[in-house]
């Protein structure tokens, strides 16, 4: 109908996803687009629902008239059943972050790993990407190391503190990269593989705020190397801190996520999003909710006096 | 969270509504307001689902973050049992077309009667409300009849083409009303009862486009009467063109329309609507509707040359 406002309504299925910077961060590059679009964070706690409940909001979401989803922890593999098309990267890499709705049909995407590729283009685009060392080999893990591989890595050695669970993935890798080498590693092995690297991607929680830390002896980081970081709260996680100092390229974490929102807004639009805005709008956001939570911990200290 | 911009989602569930213009007027008030605000209708027919889901589709709307519904044909009733709280208006009335879903819990309230008393009030502020006529006691005749008895309607002739009909309906009122007196008619009491009455409510399907034509036989009308239609479609009823051309006051059915979005949106939204703005948009979506149906019935007219 020629006199209806063009409007988008999506939503974000997961645990714990009520803090989220994803909804802002797409209502705001709609507004500036001139786009009516609302992002309702859908919060399997708040909700006391179980994760095998994805399937049913899947159904409510469609009667209810959303034009698509986010999905993610811990629902990212468990809603690929529900779905009835899925794109051939997200059907290889086994999980899916973003549904759209059309037609009454669900089709899966990925956009953690092209939200991570795009970030490393564009934020690191002299990356040499011959060999890379990566830490940690979960979910995210996956995605990245995907991304990384399209990217054109031709050596990937995937750190993770679980033997098995590194091992299991680089099997998995392999068989979809069969001309790349992929080595399961331990931490025990970084003196000997990080000289041999061009870069380091981090995907552990270290250096989030409730984990503090470096994941990896600082001494192992040489000026010749990039670093990813995946973690974005902080944005200056202390990785990036001091790999930045000793004069790396860094790409902090914000550009992963600002590049998965990026990508997701642009298959529940049809339109392409400004990058840097949102990265902009992203920085602010992190801005401030992190004066928000000083500010409420100087309360809490001067309270408890 | 004082960084997230405020946002309301809300929809329209009931058969048939995705030519409703309720949608578009509230989208555009919350604009001009400010307000992020996303309305979805939720057309039983296009989901294939019976009036009976209207309780599922209130537990997916409150997961998936509405703020609240309008409810209309043939859910009016069947909403009632799903209901955690009933506004005393709405309990009496026995219909609600507007649930607030607050903290998880679904609360109902009518507008239909209260936009039809808001309208008659502010359209036809010096209509005398002593004896008035309503032609047609189905649905949307009851909200109209409670709300001219609210306002103090003393004698009100129920006429139905169903005996039956109008004879419940008038009893039900009694009841609600001990002081007033409700009697159910038959159209061949109009030539009788129209020369007692103050003014004549119309309350039946005759004079949309679908069932052109005249309600009653407008020789029956006197300039000292006023009129009011509910039908908005077309705006200009023969009914209220012919009552105009007569010298009667008039209140077209764009005014209850308008009435119970106005109330609506101040429900959800927490926030007054500005009526006039609200009607002229209103009209204007009228306009541009009717101007596209006229141009595809010329291109039909042509097509079929």
């Amino acid at each position: 109908m020629s006199n209806r406002a063009e409007s988008v309504l999506v939503g974000l299925i997961g645990e714990g996803v009520m803090p989220s910077l994803t909804p802002p961060m797409h209502e705001r590059e709609a507004d500036v687009q001139g786009l009516r679009l609302l992002y309702r964070p859908i919060d399997l706690l708040d909700l006391a629902l179980p994760a095998a409940a994805v399937g049913d909001l899947l159904t409510a979401a469609q009667r209810m008239g959303f034009n698509g989803l986010n999905i993610t922890h811990p629902c990212k593999q468990l809603v690929l059943e529900h779905l009835d098309e899925i794109s051939d990267d997200a059907r290889r890499l086994g999980a899916v972050n973003t549904v759209l709705i059309q037609d009454g049909r669900f089709i899966g995407h990925n956009t953690d790993f092209s939200g991570f590729g795009a970030a490393l283009t564009s934020g690191l685009p002299d990356a040499k990407l011959n060999r890379v060392v990566q830490l940690g080999a979960g979910g995210a893990g996956s995605a990245v190391a995907y991304a990384l591989l399209k990217a054109g890595v031709k050596q990937l050695d995937l750190v993770d503190m679980d033997p098995t669970r590194a091992a299991e993935r680089a099997t998995e890798l392999g068989e979809l990269f069969p001309v790349a080498t992929i080595t399961p590693r331990t931490p025990t092995d970084l003196p000997e593989i990080m000289p041999l690297a061009d870069g380091l991607v981090h995907c552990t929680p270290i250096g989030m705020a409730a984990h503090p830390g470096l994941p990896l002896d600082i001494d192992l980081l040489e000026p010749r190397h990039w670093v990813a970081d995946i973690v974005y709260r902080p944005i200056d996680t202390r990785l990036v801190r001091e790999a930045r100092d000793k004069g790396c390229d860094v790409l902090d974490g914000g550009r992963m996520a600002v590049g998965q929102a990026a990508d997701a807004f642009q298959l529940f639009t049809g339109r392409d999003a400004d990058r840097d805005r949102m990265r902009a709008h992203f920085l602010e956001l992190i801005a401030v909710e992190d004066a928000a939570t000083e500010l409420s911990a100087t309360a809490l200290a001067k309270a408890a006096h």
